[in-house]
């Protein structure tokens, strides 16, 4: 029996958020590179130790190879009972299921589980329970130390010697880094691992210096053609394209359509097919947005560049042209996890939200919804920014 | 008798950073909009009391008009016994020397004196000793919890009604607002003074609106002409021209004048003259700088832009010049007070410092410096980022 002691709001209301990195800092000494001759001596470091806690972040998708490098040496070093903590779990992190099996890996923390690892957790592989949170729920939890990382093992596109780092610049981009800030806010020690090392000073600085203990470099962090895709689709399914008008239809008759409303929507083909709706919509009734919020799609960029939407609040860019745009347009702007949704700081993005278009599985008469489980009892999904974005918007 | 512990590094080594304002957040629950009705309203809903620690920052320098408003509505709520924590203080703060006087204010934190205040101050009207620390080490009091910040009042060129706010945009520009970053990172309560209120999401986000609390709008928070001066000099004093042909001799001749090569100097007149003469040796040498870091004047933008320097890492904007450059160009970054300069992170910008050029009141023949006390024995300088510089720099 795991003793599983669940979220605890009052203790969590009067405790103080816990940044935990300065412990053994003035005995680190002046350094003029942060750079380790390898990833095993990095880890090395670190002084990981069994029973600690990692975190990964997903903003590779499923092109990320930088997990797999790392639980191969951290195997090798002969670690056990690690908990992961990663902002989503993708295909990349199939590979898991083998370390979980040999015992590296004990405990999972993540906002979601699919594929392979997700039939394997429900197939019961795992003793203890997977703690999932939301988005905005994994980063209070980080902030509040009820998850304190130990070695945050963070993926950038672009690092110079000291660590300063971004998913803007390099052969493996990916825009914002809007998860993994929060990783390198209070891990205890934060290793960026890059296949691009640049001139000091880097920027952007979306994670700066001060955060970081060590970067590596290694020959490929990932499959650039995984990581983002730059599908735009022409044609919808019958199916989305009637969901996209029942979408439109509740939000043009909501008195939140206004001059300076608010959005956020996902990725799918309702969404895009949505999107293409909101904005005749809006060009008909004259109307502009304010911001969009959440993970940013090509579609949203075309509308911040007509001038229909004032700002994107990006914590994930999730396509070739949110990543373009996240590099040139000063109105396109990298937020933290803890920004977009993080309930416990004083008011995230979510909060200011007007509309929220979710996805879920499952939905009773009461929508009361399921956006995890499938009908199989297999987990299938991902709560995502779900539960922050139906608290703080003012229509879901 | 007043027991002062004074700085304690062993404790400081194994203490974990404090980030406390995560206390009675969910108690807040959702809001629109976080501007108070007035000053007074918001100080109320602070709960600031008796004992406590108030903050300011020192961007608007001279031409400050928000710190007085404050004091005033304080003295009126009859709150006594306040430590007043400031990045430094300036002619604007010559007003504490009648709250001190009425025991509103009974400690004093920043980084230097000068003027009235320095002198009042010389002259043994605050009973506790003042504690003066470098711009780094106040960075570090703060994020250690050695300085617990209980209200922050920061003073801001913009903000959005939920407290996204830049020194940018508006008519009291100031830049970077690099050394306020760090109070609304670490303050239990943040509130915000601005005369521009901007369409929310206000960007860039150099202050964002999960740390902060409360927003005023006041009428004027300051006097642009005493904010920033847009000074050029063209003519130097003969000693200004014989300390920077000083300077440049020594840094000519030193193996780390290269490509890459780093520099940070002051704001007078022979910092000014010393950059006319480093850059007519750098084109000279064919040699272009990295970063030139800490406060930015005008004369370093030039070579920004001129491409003989690749990026500024600027804590504060010392002139018009500086913040219309920080304003425009992308590689001059806003860096916080503890990226610059904090030894107890994980390596500050000073620490990659070739360069580091200060001003003294009085220097020995062993390179003992004193920048704060003048011959007649009254505090009139400042600590400034002298021992963080010079720890970090290569050459100083």
């Amino acid at each position: 029996n795991y003793n599983y002691s669940s979220y605890d709001t009052e203790k969590t209301n009067t405790s103080k958020r816990i940044c935990p990195q300065s412990k053994n800092l003035p005995n680190e000494g002046k350094r003029n590179s942060k750079i380790s001759i390898s990833l095993e001596e990095a880890i090395i470091q670190t002084g990981l130790k069994d029973g600690m806690t990692i975190s990964f972040h997903h903003h590779f998708r499923h092109g990320d190879q930088t997990v797999e490098q790392i639980l191969k040496i951290i195997d090798k070093l002969k670690i056990k009972n690690l908990t992961v903590s990663a902002s989503s779990f993708t295909n990349a992190h199939d590979c898991l299921i083998d370390y979980i099996n040999k015992g590296v890996i004990t405990g999972l923390e993540g906002s979601g589980l699919r594929g392979k690892l997700g039939d394997a957790i429900s197939e019961g592989i795992l003793t203890k329970p997977v703690i999932l949170r939301s988005h905005g729920g994994r980063a209070r939890a980080i902030e509040s130390g009820e998850t304190y990382i130990n070695v945050a093992f963070l993926a950038v596109a672009s690092s110079d010697e000291m660590g300063n780092a971004n998913g803007y610049i390099g052969l493996s981009c990916v825009g914002s880094l809007g998860y993994a800030l929060v990783d390198a806010q209070y891990a205890e020690k934060v290793v960026l691992i890059t296949d691009n090392i640049v001139l000091y000073p880097n920027s952007p600085i979306s994670i700066p210096q001060i955060k970081v203990d060590y970067v590596v470099k290694v020959d490929k962090i990932g499959d650039a053609l995984k990581i983002a895709s730059g599908e735009i689709r022409p044609f919808f399914q019958y199916k989305e394209i009637k969901i996209a008008q029942n979408i439109i239809k509740i939000i043009k008759n909501t008195p939140y359509f206004k001059n300076g409303f608010s959005f956020q929507t996902g990725t799918g083909g309702a969404s895009q097919a949505s999107l293409l709706m909101l904005k005749e919509q809006m060009l008909k009734q004259n109307i502009k947005a304010s911001f969009f919020l959440g993970g940013i799609i090509g579609a949203q960029t075309e509308l911040l560049k007509e001038g229909l939407v004032q700002k994107l609040l990006d914590v994930q860019s999730f396509d070739l042209a949110a990543i373009e745009s996240i590099k040139q347009n000063i109105n396109h702007l990298e937020i933290s996890a803890s920004f977009y949704a993080n309930a416990h700081t004083k008011d995230c993005a979510t909060n200011k939200l007007d509309y929220g278009v979710l996805s879920a599985l499952e939905v009773d008469i009461n929508f009361n919804s399921n956006v995890l489980t499938g009908a199989n009892g297999y987990i299938r999904g991902a709560i995502g920014g779900h539960p922050d974005v139906a608290y703080g918007s003012e229509v879901t």
